[in-house]
């Protein structure tokens, strides 16, 4: 990759070393944010020294970039296998956001380093992050939506990248929702607990909305509801 | 208000005092969020001394805390105005984007604290900040849902709180993407820069694809789609 910010030192490593590294690294910002974390006590977490650490990575910007591009490639390859299916646009959509939960879930690091780039102490960041990971999705969700704009499945008449941008948006905070504590508890105080402790309920019904907001339930059931 | 986070002392200042004090707070944490804003820094860009700003507030938190309360009594009275009119649901969506996004564009401050409100270093306050802020949208927004339910204008299967949360999903999106850096970056990958400058057709978008998600627009339309 042209855009990698470790260097041949690092690339060299066991797999086995560079995923610890990179898990230690995580956790220590997704749990005190990028700029209140020290790369000496990255390198101490990680058991390796100082000078170790400057020789795989310039910068503590270049072990977070490195992190990023890490969520960003597992986005890659879970929105991939998504988004080629051969299914009707509520199903693809109900997946889409059942991985956002699950991944979530299981990785509540990379939505609290995702949320920490947003920041504005951030900013300097901001636009080299967003192109790294917004890019993804925002290709992938176009595409979805103009795919079944052809298929005639939902209103020819939307912006696909505005619709994209409404799906996205909805997404993105089922994954807030459920992998970060503060928006977990706006979600209790929204729909009550029940739906903080039941993702499936919130995912059916989220899914459900936008399938109706795209169009795609009132060109199916126009004729029922006459 | 018996959850007041500030002394008697402030009460009594004059209101131009407290209100510039609290603006040179609100820009310090916005900038450089809770965690890396020293109360000191905030009493010289204030011209006060430290011991006149303890005077005010017992802690940092309590700053904080104020900052937050009056950003709520905004939303509070904006919300006021707009759910309480007598309007039909898409007229409404459409008042309360326009002021999510205008609001955001006049004080990008407070949607850079509310952002790192949510922030994982912040956990600890996130439930009373939460329960703070989010009460009041969350039952404004269940209002307007079940008002619109009970005059048939939308679905009325749908859960109001989840219907709720959607909503807010899609409002509280557009007020960071027209309020801070990274995810007007983001609206722009998704819709095109010509996006990110036009706020008016983002948000009539966004409240067609609200009106039609909640049911709305399948009613209306159902005999002329047939």
């Amino acid at each position: 990759m042209g855009d990698s910010h470790y260097t041949p030192t690092f690339e060299r490593l066991p797999e086995e070393k560079k995923k610890r590294l990179l898990t230690v690294a995580k956790k220590a910002f997704a749990e005190t944010g990028f700029a209140a974390t020290s790369i000496n006590f990255i390198a101490a977490s990680a058991g390796i020294s100082i000078g170790s650490l400057y020789k795989y990575f310039r910068s503590k910007e270049d072990l977070f970039l490195t992190i990023i591009e890490q969520g960003r490639d597992l986005l890659e390859e879970v929105l991939g296998g998504i988004v080629n299916a051969p299914e009707a646009l509520p199903a693809k959509i109900e997946r889409l956001l059942q991985a956002a939960v699950s991944y979530s879930e299981k990785d509540p690091d990379f939505v609290s380093i995702y949320i920490d780039c947003t920041t504005q102490g951030l900013a300097a960041l901001a636009a080299r992050l967003s192109k790294s990971i917004e890019s993804i999705a925002a290709e992938a969700y176009r595409k979805v939506i103009m795919e079944a704009q052809g298929r005639g499945e939902i209103d020819p008449a939307m912006d696909p990248g505005l619709a994209a941008f409404c799906l996205d948006n909805l997404l993105l905070m089922l994954q807030y929702s459920f992998g970060c504590r503060y928006y977990r508890e706006r979600l209790a105080l929204f729909a009550g607990p029940g739906a903080s402790a039941d993702p499936a309920l919130v995912i059916t019904t989220t899914a459900a909305f936008i399938s109706r907001a795209l169009g795609y339930r009132a060109a199916a059931t126009s004729a029922r509801d006459t």
